[in-house]
């Protein structure tokens, strides 16, 4: 029996064969948040033929999936939710992320998975045009509207990280705002701060819905449009820039940058939210295999390294380019100075 | 900040991340294997641009497809091949099993991904009619031919069990036969048993093509139709019943169970091949996982455990049954006596 060369263990192809099945990891839990299941686990007591009612679902469904999530360390067979469904799935948690699913389980954002190989010899998307980052993609409401659970927890620190302590009158551009938690936290942190949300239209319909919950309205005005084509207006004390860069190529964000730097006041920070791999690009694991998301969706994206994205700072004009990985997270702010 | 009850490690959404993209896990798998890099890298020396070229592919997707396929476990970024992929993916390796990224990621039986919610509502596949059982459909066809090598290594294991040093005269019937392999292996065991294989006519083209190359073809007969409806002919020694039963619900296996009992000699041997979970149905995850896979694909299959198929084998008035894991794989025979 061969064995591999690190633990003597013996050799087989288990791996390959979870691998080749882990596509239904990703509609099981898509499928319980849509079912409800993690509500109904929270009410107890727990038992197939109570959730099954509860979530109007076959009791051979309701089995077979619920298994399958605690086959995969979600659910506890014994008590019903883990700590990790408990805090992060079921909907009366204050931390719950379910709605996650909703965007990272779109039918069209896998859809290119079907044309890896292709993707693959062509070295971009499958998807039409410049993927989901073709002009008004409605992706990118669905984005604003579910992945703001999983951004909430970054905010302050990315807002620690660019106020260092800043207290003053302040104005403040957050470009693809999305659900524009970002640039809300800046106005919460510093209650003199003017923040402008840049996004499509519909997008930041979600961003000023998300400011008048956080009471910070008066300080948001929106400024629709393409990050590449409206005039960003300013000058500006700091720019926000999360979750944008990976969608495109080098050139592309240089220029960006650069029209960034021209909107700063002289000494200004823009300041990036990325999945930033380390230099070997495969750990840690969670920024490294963004990449692949990148390859899919767009037509020349990337998880880039710090020294990567520290030189594009650079060749835009920036200076004191600094990397502050989010404890907890798989992303890093890198700050750089106009 | 949360922790887990048991290690107290801090607690973080990043197993709900990891499962919401895992369905890349099996478009990477699969596209490599479409792309024929385990060849290239094989062939050394295994930089991005020689791998491009030799596998016709652009270097942008080439580098993110194989960092993946590092931080997945599968490729090395020292050395190019692991052991596993050195083993197990490599086309050179006589132990390869790449060919059942086809079959395993046939897009067709993926699509029911999409609609699990549904399925779990509804308690069966959102295929039309029966689902993958359904009368002669190609998949089967598909799945014994580019299954085998991932069965190849079970066949002597279960023909061992079947057989249990029985060497005279005797008479096989390889129910579902696919790729024909575990009757084969019969055949080759004991020189004076005769097979015949029960399969769709174009699944059982394979299966004759399998026993030519064993040199067995003489003693392999070809029972073309549905094991639900052709006579079995017999009286048999033994009948294998491999991969077949997870399809239907209990009554529907009962009944196979039957005629299949009165196609035996007495005290003749039926054998099934099974994916077979512990009474919890959630250990050992590969089989306790594959319950997802009937319930996504058929009407009313499962994965059974021991008590279960023992439980069917009694009311078919089978008795001394017995379960045999094969060791190294999520696969247990399960024998019963006529």
């Amino acid at each position: 029996m061969a064995s591999t060369g690190n633990t003597g263990a013996p050799l087989t192809p288990a791996i390959i064969f979870d691998m080749m099945q882990a596509h239904h990891r990703t509609a099981a839990l898509k499928a319980a948040v849509d079912l409800d299941i993690f509500r109904a686990i929270g009410d107890g007591p727990g038992d197939v033929a109570t959730i099954a009612r509860s979530c109007k679902a076959s009791e051979r469904g309701t089995r077979i999936l619920c298994d399958f999530l605690v086959i995969n360390g979600v659910l506890s067979k014994a008590d019903g939710h883990t700590p990790l469904s408990a805090t992060f799935l079921d909907p009366r948690s204050p931390a719950c992320l379910a709605s996650i699913a909703q965007f990272l389980g779109n039918s069209a954002l896998h859809e290119p998975d079907q044309h890896l190989a292709d993707i693959v010899r062509n070295g971009r998307t499958s998807l039409p045009g410049a993927g989901t980052v073709e002009p008004e993609n409605p992706v990118w409401v669905q984005f604003a509207q579910t992945m703001a659970p999983m951004m909430a927890p970054l905010a302050a620190p990315l807002g620690q990280a660019v106020l260092a302590g800043q207290s003053g009158p302040m104005k403040v551009l957050d470009i693809a705002a999305g659900h524009g938690l970002f640039g809300i936290e800046i106005a919460k942190q510093n209650p003199h701060a003017h923040v402008t949300g840049l996004d499509w239209a519909p997008v930041l319909r979600v961003a000023l819905e998300n400011a008048k919950k956080a009471g910070v309205s008066d300080r948001y005005n929106m400024l629709p449009g393409s990050a590449f084509e409206v005039d960003f207006g300013g000058p500006y004390d700091a720019v926000l820039l999360t979750n944008f860069l990976h969608h495109f190529d080098v050139p592309t964000n240089v220029t960006l940058l650069k029209k960034v730097r021209a909107a700063l006041k002289p000494g200004g920070k823009a300041a990036t939210l990325e999945f930033v791999p380390n230099d070997d690009r495969v750990s840690p694991p969670m920024p490294a295999a963004f990449a692949l998301t990148m390859l899919t969706t767009t037509e020349a994206g990337d998880a880039y390294t710090f020294a990567e994205l520290s030189s594009m700072y650079k060749e835009a004009g920036f200076s004191d380019m600094t990397g502050h990985p989010i404890p907890m997270s798989p992303h890093t702010v890198v700050l750089g100075r106009a």
